[in-house]
Order: structure tokens, then C-alpha cells, then sequence
């Protein structure tokens, strides 16, 4: 059941950003995520289970993966443990080939409802942001400037899988202007000093629709403000001075969510 | 400048669940968590300065903390970095007080409208939870169950300061029940299997109002379910499992909260 050093070693390469790069896979472990990978016919390259620390879920989802062709290789705790990086190693762990990240290929021949992250670089936020972006209704997410990599282990934990859920795009923001420009993207920015969301897009727009987030510490970048069609606020007491980014975030798109269901016919 | 070893051994004594309950004391750092301590005049007992690594926003508010009398202590940046638990120690750390955290005491002669957490132990979604409370006009955070420590330093953190917007209580789940029996509260359970908020709680309540949110892994105990005068969702896709237990609170809070605001004359 021992791994080779060489094994571990290269396991251990994908926890980082070089090793990640280098290879073009990540790694995602634990039965909730990989439930979500399954469901998204997202299927890892090879699957590592621990026997002795894995759950009953997590046998039965690791048979379903066999079943799907998907090479599950037996493995001890402890070694699973030296790879993964949670404190309670759940043994199971997936070595995950990279997804295409291509603004171009993913927008496709829209049009599309994108989420653009402009510099989220705090990976607990990211996570979130992709997690509430497919739950409504986004098909598309957008990283821009400096935020954390989509498939960091801490981003694939803090979305709870939602990574495999919807499409993940990486470009500079220069080249995110010249997409929105090119399909007339109507872009919604969220901006505190922006107006409450239903009004702002009560115009409904025709083609592509981007909702566009900045972080909490620097908000979004001007190119983006300037840009934009509408900007939007989360309304709230001035007794704090702001909300979480991912939480601003999440009630942006579940309100625009709110939206697009009432004028569905 | 250099603080005794006494001295850093109490202070790192306080980062510690024992420390802080031995002690009814808790420790708070950086500008922006302190900003919102003054703001609320919630004073810290002492408040240690590094010069050569606060910012000219962080001595300003040195400055005003020492003007409402509260003793300001030079220190170094690495005695500050030994007790603090952030990788870029602000050089600004307040020691504080712990409020008084009785459910019967901060209910006072209600009504209140309130946020019941109930065995939320991540310490990031408790905080985020406490900001999202105060930014929506809830009066009241009640902490029931296994939740985390209200003035742990990862929570004071991820309420970017809120946890001294807002009171908070701590009470066993049989007394919370007990004072919502005896205060007729009216009670909204956060539930998957719900409605949506605006037409669950669509009748307005007089009395005091609580709003249930249970933790992602193990959602609300069943005595808050049973009791619940009305069980919300926060509808969302089926391409994701759940949401997040910070953001689905957080969104029911701003319904209510819009809900509320709509009410008033």
C-alpha cells in the first residue's frame, strides 16, 4: 500500500502553484468535492483511497469512479496525509488534469452570464464566489489581475467542489475589456456607491451579461468602473463599513438571480 | 520598547481559549478591526503601538484611543509579532475586556431581532456572520450550542471588527427555547426544505423576531426546527449541492432586512 518516494514527491509538487503549472493537474480531495467532480462527469486522471481512513460514502464514490474507468490506486493514510493538505485527511484524493482557461474558447459564441473576479486574491473568498456563482445560474467565471489560482487546493475546498461545476476563464484584464467590448457584454460593477441591484438592471440587456467583483481591500479597478453599464451596491447599515467580498458578492448574483427568474417567461 | 517576558507570555496567554476565559480578556489587532472598536466605544484596557511598523492610519487612531484615556504602550514590531497570530503583524494590538455575554441580560425587555447561531464552529463563517448580522440591522447575535468563541482571534478577524458592533450572548439551546417560549419570539429556521423568505415571513411579527442558522455540516438542531414558526431557503440551482453556510445566512439576513425596510413608514 506504500507509495514510492518518487510517488509522493510528485503529489506533493501539484500542492503547489509551480508544481501545478509545470504539469497542467491539480489535486482535489474529499468526498463532498469529488462527489461534485462525478456529478460533472469531471473525472480525475487517477484516484488515491486510503482504506483505513476513508468513510462508507467515500468507498462507494470511489467505486463509482472505477466504474467510469478511472484508475483507483490503493494507498496508506499516512501517506495520503503527507500530500493532502487538510488536518483530517479524508483518503481520498484525485489527481485532476487541468481544465481548458481560455476567455476566448469558454465565452464561445456566447452569449454568456460571466462572473469577473477582478484580483480576488484571498482563496477562501474565491472559492466562495465560484460555489454561489453556480448555484445562480452564472455559466461562466472570470479571473482577472492578481487573484488566487482556480484550482489551488484551498480555492477547490472553499467552493466544495463547485470548481468542477461551472467553466473558470483566466486573462488579463485587457483582454477581458476587448471581449466585452467585442460582444457588447453589458457589464453590472459592483461599486458602493453604486444604486440597489433590481433598479440598476432593470433594463434588461440582449447579449452577454458580466457581473463584476473587486476585492475588499481594493475594490475593483477603474478601467472596470468606467466601463461599466451599471454599478451596483449591497444596501446596508453604516454601522459596519463594509461587508465580506464574497458575501457583497454572493447577494449580488443571487438578487440578479432573483431578476432573470422573474422575467423568465 | 521591549515588553518583559512576563508580560508577552500573558499576552500570548490570551490567544487561548483558557487564557481568555481565566482572564475575561481578549486581545484585537490591526487599524481596521480597532477603527470599529473606537467607533462603537468599545475601549481596549491597553493598546501596544509599534512605531516601526504601524501605519500613519494606525497612529492616528493610536492617537484617539489615547485622547478617550486609554494607556497606549510603545513596543517593538517583534514582540507584537510574537503574540499577535497574523503573518504581517499591523503593530496596533488592543487588549480588551470581554462584554457581557447573558442571554437574559442582553434580551433586556426586547423586542429584539435576532441571529441565532447554532453550532457554528468555523471561526470564518462565525465572524462573516457577526458582519453580516450588524450591516442588517439584527440587534442581537445569539451563540448557542458548539459555536465558536465570539472574541476567538480568527473570529474578531473575519468580523473585520463587527464583533463590537453588535452585542452578543451565549446560552445553551435549552435556554435559548426557554426565553423564546417565554418572549413569543417569532422564529424563521434557515432550512434547504423551506420557502422563500419574503412569503415565509410575509405576516410580521410584533414581538421580538430570531432568525436560525445551523452549520453547513450539520444544519439546525431539530428542537429549533420543530419550533420554528417558518422555515426559509435560499433558492439556488441544483448544480451545487448547498451554499455556503456564511452566504446562505448572510442572504436571508439582507432579504429580511430589505423586507423590513420596505415595512417601515
Amino acid at each position: 500500500l506504500s507509495l514510492s518516494q518518487a510517488e509522493i514527491k510528485s503529489l506533493r509538487a501539484l500542492t503547489t502553484k509551480k508544481g501545478r503549472r509545470a504539469t497542467g493537474q491539480f489535486l482535489a480531495e474529499g468526498v463532498r468535492v469529488l462527489e461534485q467532480a462525478l456529478q460533472h462527469d469531471f473525472l480525475p486522471g487517477r484516484l488515491y483511497v486510503s482504506a483505513s481512513t476513508v468513510s462508507e460514502r467515500g468507498t462507494a464514490l470511489a467505486e463509482q469512479f472505477k466504474r467510469r474507468g478511472v484508475p483507483v490506486i490503493p494507498a496508506s493514510g499516512s501517506d495520503l496525509a503527507r500530500v493532502g493538505d487538510t488536518v483530517t485527511p479524508p483518503g481520498l484524493l484525485g489527481v485532476f488534469q487541468s481544465p481548458p482557461d481560455e476567455l476566448a474558447e469558454l465565452y464561445g459564441r456566447g452569449p454568456r452570464s460571466m462572473v469577473l473576479c477582478d484580483s480576488i486574491a484571498d482563496p477562501g473568498n474565491l472559492g466562495t464566489l465560484i460555489r454561489s456563482a453556480a448555484a445562480f445560474d452564472f455559466d461562466l467565471v472570470v479571473l482577472a489581475g492578481q487573484c488566487a489560482e482556480a484550482f489551488a487546493p484551498k480555492v477547490v475546498r472553499a467552493s466544495a467542489g463547485a470548481s468542477f461545476a461551472v467553466p473558470i476563464a483566466v486573462a488579463p484584464l485587457a483582454e477581458v475589456l476587448t471581449l466585452i467590448e467585442r460582444e457588447r457584454v453589458h457589464l453590472v460593477a459592483a461599486d458602493p456607491r453604486g444604486e440597489d441591484l433590481p433598479d440598476a438592471i432593470a433594463n434588461d440587456a440582449d447579449g452577454g451579461v458580466a457581473l463584476a467583483l473587486g476585492s475588499e481591500a481594493h475594490g475593483l479597478s477603474p478601467a472596470l468602473l468606467q466601463r461599466a453599464d451599471a454599478r451596483v451596491r449591497v444596501r446596508h447599515e453604516a454601522r459596519v463599513e463594509s461587508l465580506n467580498a464574497a458575501i457583497a458578492g454572493s447577494i449580488l448574483m443571487k438578487e440578479w438571480y432573483d431578476v432573470r427568474q422573474r422575467r423568465t417567461p
